[in-house]
Parts: structure tokens; C-alpha cells; sequence
């Protein structure tokens, strides 16, 4: 699961470097992430795709931790190990604390037990019924 | 979500009609289920599905029973509603009772919740090792 | 989706009563949602499936809210369409605004969009390497 | 993917031991899996789903051997690596041979292709119906 | 499934018209779906989704119609009725066949199955190794 | 996840073989990928699967190409590794370009990402219905 033909910043165009500056002021930090990295091969995607997270993880009605937080809840329902590391990363630096995280996992695990049971519960009422 | 286009017997092509005459007498019964109608609009694909069925659900190193509740088991998690219905009747048939259904679906739960939770637990190992 | 063989108060048994008047209490109401109801055909999953809920749902590193929002993120992202009613009406009850909810579904939108591109992206550095 | 920081008997706290000894006694084995470790760092987490695990898995109305073949259906199509292993580890002990194996596996994958056809299909007759 | 609280044309916000204005016209109808008049409760969102579906959409180094097929093979796997319903839709008018949409369908539920499979699969193999 | 227990040609029974000639004709190929070697160990399985794959990638109404680019679409959203890599590989070889993947894989994030968001917004519309 090596990440190569990264884009580095050295040897990006001047579109791509505009998006990694952006990315960096924004998170006040001075590394991209792979993942940015990877998708500025397409240069397109890179920048409205940075353009859409930008906007939505912005604090607003929902402050940075609870947004992180609820990234990592979707990322672990979908098994994507990238996004779970990457985004409880974020959610840590935001704030989330041994026990925030231990209580964010037996949600998500109880919301993923009770999503599948109803289907079947359901149709048990249904077919029994006159 | 009403059921239309499906293709009846009697408007059946000779090559549908011999693959419903296939069903009814694999499944001894006298009806086709809507689910062949529908497909039936692609012959070739009608044909290859209910061969690949009747091939899988025969009993063999499984019987017919566990076979039924593992198609349940699955389509519960994908959240397919015909399926669930159409396979929990054909698992009743070859003898699931209620207390049985309560415990697949107990298991089941617990799969789906399992599943997700390690995916987050893994990540948390992970990043803080040395 | 008629909701037929429901367990009503009435001809609970006093082991399923118990948990119904648990659950009323601790949510300090006098009904008891058509989930509770309908799992209610097999007490022992009734009893199970509450105490885990109410251990996992009570305040504690994570307010109601943030827990219910968590709750509807995976609905919503596992497509389940009681969940998604039934937890969004309890984070509506806990102080969801229109406005956080708006936020909430930008997020878990985004969270599925980018939990599907890095697999093929990664595959496409991975295969491109020397 | 390695597995850190989890809790070994050795450092474990006497809550957390309790329920080491019950995995130990009820699975008549000298050893704890990983999965039991990792959670332990939330003893609450550990109790209440090993509590929920040993009440679902035990033998009652289906035998183990089907419990933990449903339950590797459901984990293969959720693509959890762990939980597949763990739980084809537990059927292969309760006496799935490879033959059985090889059926579950057949099961499961045409219970995901129909899955996802129906959903097609359906739509099909429905835009084209009068 | 009534949708209400959709934002008709008459009742928008300057914002909200401009979008719909550039979705008949880059769409060439003079209607707008409700998927839009329901998102538009939260201009931002209605925006920054429109622009993104707008860059997506348009034909480039895949056509149309190549487009909306991969849209409607990824809506059926994710089981989303409205989503399959409104693309299949799209499709057809940029000339899907019935054919061509049985052949879709072949495909899509081949790839689910398949995608089952491996990982049962996999384990097998790599747990007998020695 | 390394790949052992393979059923290769040399020790290969002349059922198995027959599956695998006709798998290196149909692919004008000397080589038989791993997926077919590990399923070969149910030798039916092997031939079903193989039957029904050969059915259904060949170019009718659709082409090759557009068949392998939407296996890679359903695959990414099952985040099956596996499959991505081997379907975009044979993806390459019909011919689909750096440009053309990139705006499948733009494509695919977007269908996951509205297919999430919809869930959410009809029950929002629904509840608040008179």
C-alpha cells in the first residue's frame, strides 16, 4: 500500500501549489497530506475537492471537534482505514480525548447493530400481519 | 414501487417459459416469483441467474435451512427488503422457526456491530505505538 | 412497512413490562417507540438491546446531542430509514438546530464521497510504482 | 497494521481480569484474542460486549457452528479482515470443513450479486409502467 | 415518502433562483428535480453541490452517457431508489437502451458478488499458510 | 495477505485446467490471475464463476472498456482493493487513459457522496410535513 507518484510540492504547477499554500495557511501547519498529494494528478479534483472540505469543515453551527468526529464515525461504518487515521488525527488535535473516542466507537458500533436489526424485525411484523 | 413489465407466462418467449417451468418444478410450486418476471425482460441473464441459484442453493455440505438464513443474514446487512422477505419466507419453509429467526437476527446485529468497531479501535493502537 | 404484531403494554409480559417502564422512564415519556415493540417478541434481545443503549446513549466524555448526531451519521450513511427518523427526531429533542443539520449531512455527504476516491486513488500511485 | 497498547493480563485491572476469566472459561481456551485486548482499554466497552457476545453466541435454538458461519457471511460482505478470520477460525473449530466453507462462501456472494440487482430492476418496471 | 418543505422557484431566495436558472439552462429543461428544491433549504449546500455535479457531469474525456451509467451502478450498490430512479433516468435520455441497461445491470451485480467473495477467500488461503 | 494454497496449472486437476485454458484463450493471455487460482479449490465454484464472468464482460451493447471502468466503480465503493486493482488493470488494457480514470473516480466520489445526503434530506422534508 505504498503512495507513490505523489505529487510533491517542488515539482507542482503553480495551480497545485496555490491549493497545497491554501492547505497549509488554513491548517496552520506546513505538510500536505498524502491524500492531497495523490489527487493533484488531477488538478481539477484537487481543487474542488479542497474547495468542498474547506467549506464544510469550517466551524460554524457545529464546532471543528463535533465535525471531525462525525467524519470518523462515517469513515468507520465504510471500513476506510485512510480516513479513520487521518481524520481521528484531526479530531484528536481538536480536542478529542481516550474517553470522547472510546464513547464515539460504542455509538457508531450500537448504530451499526440497530441499523441492521430493523430491517429483519420489520419484515417479521409485516408478513405475520392480516 | 408497484411490480410492472414483468413478464407472465403466457406472453413468455419458449426459452423464458422453459426456465420458469425449471423453477416450478426445482421449487415445487406452481408460481413464479416476481423476481424471475422482472428479469425475464433479459432472457440470457434470466437463464444464467437461475442457473447460478439452483446450482448454490441446492443442499449439499449445507442444508437448505442454513442456506435460506445465510441469504438472510446477508441481505439484512445490505438492507434489501425483497430479498429479505422473498429468503426469510423460503427459511421458514425449510423450518426456521420464531426462535430461530430472533437468534439470526441477534447474530447478525452483533456481526454489524463487531464490524464496525475494530476498524476504529485498530487505528487507535496503532498511532499512539512507539 | 405496516408495523403488525407489536408487543403493546397491555399483553406484555411483566418481564417486557419492566424494560417498558424503563425506557419510559429514563427518556421521561410515556410511550415507547414501535422498535422497542416489535423486538419485544423476544424479551431476551429486548432486554439485551436496551441496557446496552442506555449504557451507551447516556451522557458522558459525549453530551445527548453530539451521541444522537453520531447515531444519525451512520443511519444516514448505512441508508437506514427508521434510524435516520427516529435518532434525528431525538437530536432535534436534544437542541439539533436546521442549521446544524444542514451541517451534519454536509459532513457525512462528504465523508462518503472521499471514503470512495482514495481506494482507487491509491491503487493508481501503488500500481504505477517501479 | 500492528496491534499496540493492548491490555495484557499481566497489567490489567481486577475488572478487566473478571472478564478475561469468563472469554478464558467459556471458550475453554488458556488464551484472550486481540480484539478483547484492544477494547479493554475501555472496561466498560469490554464487559458490555463480551456480556452481549457469550448471551448471542451460546448455543440455544441454531448451534454454534451456524451462529459463527452467519456470522463470517455477514463480516465477508461488510470486507472485515479481522472478523473474518477470527470467526472462520471459531466455525472451522465448531467442525466447518472446507467443503461448507466453500457453499457459505457461494451463498454469500450470490446473495450480494441479487442484492444488488433488484434494486435495478425494480426501478425498470416501475419508470416504465402506465 | 411525500416530499414537502421544498423550495419552489416562487418562494426562493435570489441565491437559490440563480442556481436553479444555470440547472434548467446547462440541463436544457425548465424544470428543476425536488432532490435540489429539498437541498436548498441550505443555499450553501445547494450551491457548492450544484457546481461540483455541474464540473463532474460534463462530458469530457468520458461522454454522458458513460457518465450517468457509472452514477446508476453506484447508486443500485448502494441500494439508493431515488438516486437509480433520477440517473437511470438521465441515462436514458443520453441514450441508454434497454440492452445496454440489462448488461449494466449483468455487470453490477457480478462485480457485488465478486467482491464478496475474495476476502473469504483470501483468508482461507492465508490462514492455511505455513 | 500473502496468497498461498493456489491451485496451480501443473498440479491442477484436468477439470480445472479446462477453466484455466479457456480463461488464457478468452483473455489471448498466458497467465491465470490469483483469483481464479484460490477459487479453483471448489472446482464448480471455479467454473460457475468463470462462466458467468466470461458471459457477461464480453463486449454486446457495451463495450469492454465501459464494462471494466463500471466494475471499477462498484468495487472503489466496496472498497474492495483487490478488485480495483485487477479491473483497472483490465481497464488500462481497453484502453482507458489517466484523464478518463481520474473523471470515473470524480464520478464515483460524487454518486457516494449524494447517495449519503438524500437519506437525511427526505426524512428532514417528510417530518416536517403538515
Amino acid at each position: 500500500m505504498a503512495m507513490s507518484n505523489l505529487i510533491e510540492y517542488d515539482q507542482a504547477s503553480t495551480e497545485v501549489r496555490a491549493v497545497y499554500d491554501d492547505i497549509m495557511a488554513t491548517r496552520r501547519t506546513d505538510r500536505v497530506n498524502n491524500f492531497w498529494k495523490a489527487i493533484a494528478r488531477d488538478p481539477t479534483t484537487l481543487r474542488r475537492t479542497w474547495q468542498s472540505v474547506k467549506e464544510i469543515m469550517t466551524p460554524g453551527a457545529l464546532d471543528a471537534l463535533t465535525k471531525e468526529m462525525i467524519y470518523v464515525a462515517v469513515s468507520v461504518t465504510n471500513q476506510c482505514n485512510y480516513c479513520i487515521a487521518s481524520h481521528s488525527a484531526a479530531a484528536r488535535k481538536a480536542g478529542m480525548t481516550d474517553s470522547m473516542f472510546a464513547e464515539l466507537m460504542a455509538v457508531v458500533g450500537m448504530a451499526n447493530e440497530t441499523t441492521a436489526s430493523p430491517a429483519g424485525i420489520r419484515w417479521k411484523s409485516t408478513s405475520s400481519s392480516k
